[in-house]
Order: C-alpha cells, then structure tokens, then sequence
C-alpha cells in the first residue's frame, strides 16, 4: 500500500491526536498545510516551536501570560477585589469576549475529577488559599468576593464545595458567591431538563 | 479587553484559517497545543517547516513524494498499463486505502471549474497526454487502459469529457473507461435522489 510522504504523515498523526479530529479530517488538514504559502508556514513553525517557552502562567491568577503577571492582574482600572474562580482559561476568556465582567480571575486549571485521579492537589487551590492570606494584610485591594464560577456538572459542584470549606477555614467572614442557574437565554422550556426547570423555579425573582 | 499571548493567538489564527475550523475550535485546539509534550511540539514544528521543501510531486504521475518518483510509479508488482486519473491525491489516497486498485495513478490537482477559474490548463492533463505520447513507443509497459476516476459531479464529468477528447485525438484505440454510477453500499433507496436512481437503473446488472 501506497503511504504518504514522512512529513506529511507525521503532521497528520499529530493532528489526529487533537480534539475532536478524526483521521479523515486529519488528512485534508495535512493537504491543506501544502497548498498554504511557504511563510505562513515559516511563521506557524515559529510559533509552535516557542510556544511553551514564551507562554507562562501568571503568577497571582495563573491566567496564561508572556509575563509575569498576566494584564488583567496588571489593570488598575479592573476591581481587584473580586475573583472569579474559573477551572479554564478558556471560561475566563468566555467571561472577557462578553464584556460581562470587569473583577479578576483565578484559574484553577481543572475540577476536582476522582474518577479521572484529579484531586484537590492538582488544582491551584492551594495558591487561591494563599492569595486570600496575603492579600488579608493588604488595605486597598483587600479582596472583598469571590465568585465560584466553576462549571455547574457534578464535579464543578463539587469543586466549588470544597473550595468554599478551604476558604472558610482561613476567612470565615470572605463573601462568596456561586454563579446562578437557570435557563439559558433563547432555550425552550419543553427542552430544559428538570434539575434546572427546579432550579430556575427556585431562583425565581421577582418582576 | 483581555487577549491572549502573541504566540497562542497566533497559532489560534492560522488554525481559524483551516478548512472546518472556526474560531472557537481553533482556540481549544492552540490551548491543547499547549498541554502537548515539549518535544512533540518541536517535531510538529520541524515538520511543518520542512513540508514544502520535503514534498515534491512525482514526475510521472504528479502524487506525493519525497524522490523524482512516488512509490507507486516505481513499484514493478504494480500494473503499469492502466491508469487512474483522479482530481486530488486525497483521491488516489481512497483507493490505496481500500486496497482495491493495483493499478497505478495519474493526478490532475483540480478538475475543469469555470465558475472558479480553473481550465485545463491549470490541470496535469497535457502531462497525461504527454505520458500517454511518451508510453506509446514502449512494448512492455505500454499503457493498455485509462479509468477517468474524477467526481461525479459537473465539473467531474465535463473534465472527464475534455480527457477523453484530447485522448482520442492522439490515440483512437485507447481503452478509456469511467467508473460506474449507482448506489451506494448501505444506502437508502428512500434517500437517493432520482439522478443516482437513475443511474442504477440504467446500469442495472443481471443477477
């Protein structure tokens, strides 16, 4: 059997391995990379070769950054003294393309998952822990909230649970918050499911 | 507005450019870039650098190849005297993985499309033809057949049309043959339009 020539083959493996591409759409991803201009192709190359050395966590909210402190912990017109805690970086940034927020983050870069051997101790709970002490001391950004913006599936739940118990240990009187559920706007009530029917009617408010 | 590090946002922007693939596939692809193994980024990256300069395309029949020849012109178990002609490699790729042709290829990169400015002679067909010219004066590999294996669609079919033309007009005896229409394995009748049902009945074969 005929087989592709090696680069071509080694860049549709690895594609492959990525989310949600199969090996058909592997190939015509490969095809496509040859019919590209050489130096867009330089460029990519570039970029993939200092990606993980030019992209670094943050090291207050572990949000990514070229820096050491990522630009929202760097904003002073943003409050610093309300967090989102987020499991993604990817849910922070659906926070920022909404335009909907204007505190600051801290990523936690996962939920607290047994089943798939993700405990507490790989998430930067810890640091969250952390960062409220130190910031306690602190008068002017003294942090006033933290908002639990963790998924709402079992594990997020479950996160944001013991991510309150951690808080509460240390600061028995921080504000926080949980986002609120309830039927996403544009959903049909004959196609939401019955724990966020409960929840929504729950939360009811009034009009 | 936060936005991401130069290199994640770039790569997230060549992905954006990818056939299938929107903006928010390519920036969970570029953050799963990031989790990736050091080392499999930088082959990843070497490999995209070097794919043009590594691919070439075969001078006998213009599929892939690392040499002057691909694999499948230099194969002698092969038959050498019928010819696939196929619009793309991806094509020819179909074939070879079904393992149901041993017969060798010629690739067109493209079919006849006026509507998006592509003629023949944005196509390999003087090649073909040349190949053909060039195939006559020799006794043991002498081309005995030509499959216009191209789309069965418009532009397929009108491409198949011109090919065949020019053939006759170099050689009148050349077996030129087209592959069959009809339904396809596993298919519906229900869900068949009446332009394949057709086809079928036409084509119909005795049992």
């Amino acid at each position: 059997m005929f087989s592709l020539p090696t680069n071509l083959k080694k860049i549709a493996l690895f594609l492959e391995r990525l989310p949600g591409i199969g090996q058909k759409t592997a190939n015509r991803l490969a095809f496509f990379f040859l019919r590209l201009p050489e130096e867009d192709l330089q460029e990519f190359a570039e970029n993939i070769r200092t990606l993980k050395q030019r992209t670094k966590l943050c090291q207050q909210c572990f949000n990514l950054t070229e820096n050491n402190l990522c630009d929202i912990c760097l904003d002073k017109n943003r409050d610093q003294t309300t967090v989102a805690v987020v499991e993604t970086v990817i849910d922070l940034l659906s926070f920022e393309n909404g335009n909907i927020y204007n505190g600051v983050y801290h990523v936690l870069h996962g939920k607290i998952d047994p089943l798939n051997h993700v405990g507490p101790d790989d998430l930067k709970v810890d640091e969250l822990i952390k960062r409220i002490k130190d910031n306690n001391y602190q008068v002017e950004s003294k942090i006033k909230e933290i908002i639990l913006a963790t998924s709402p599936d079992m594990e997020g739940e479950a996160t944001a649970i013991y991510i309150k118990d951690q808080i509460k240990k240390i600061d028995e009187n921080l504000k926080i918050t949980r986002l609120a559920y309830g039927l996403p706007i544009g959903a049909n009530l004959e196609y939401a499911d019955y724990m966020t029917l409960k929840k929504a009617l729950e939360g009811r408010g009034k009009l």
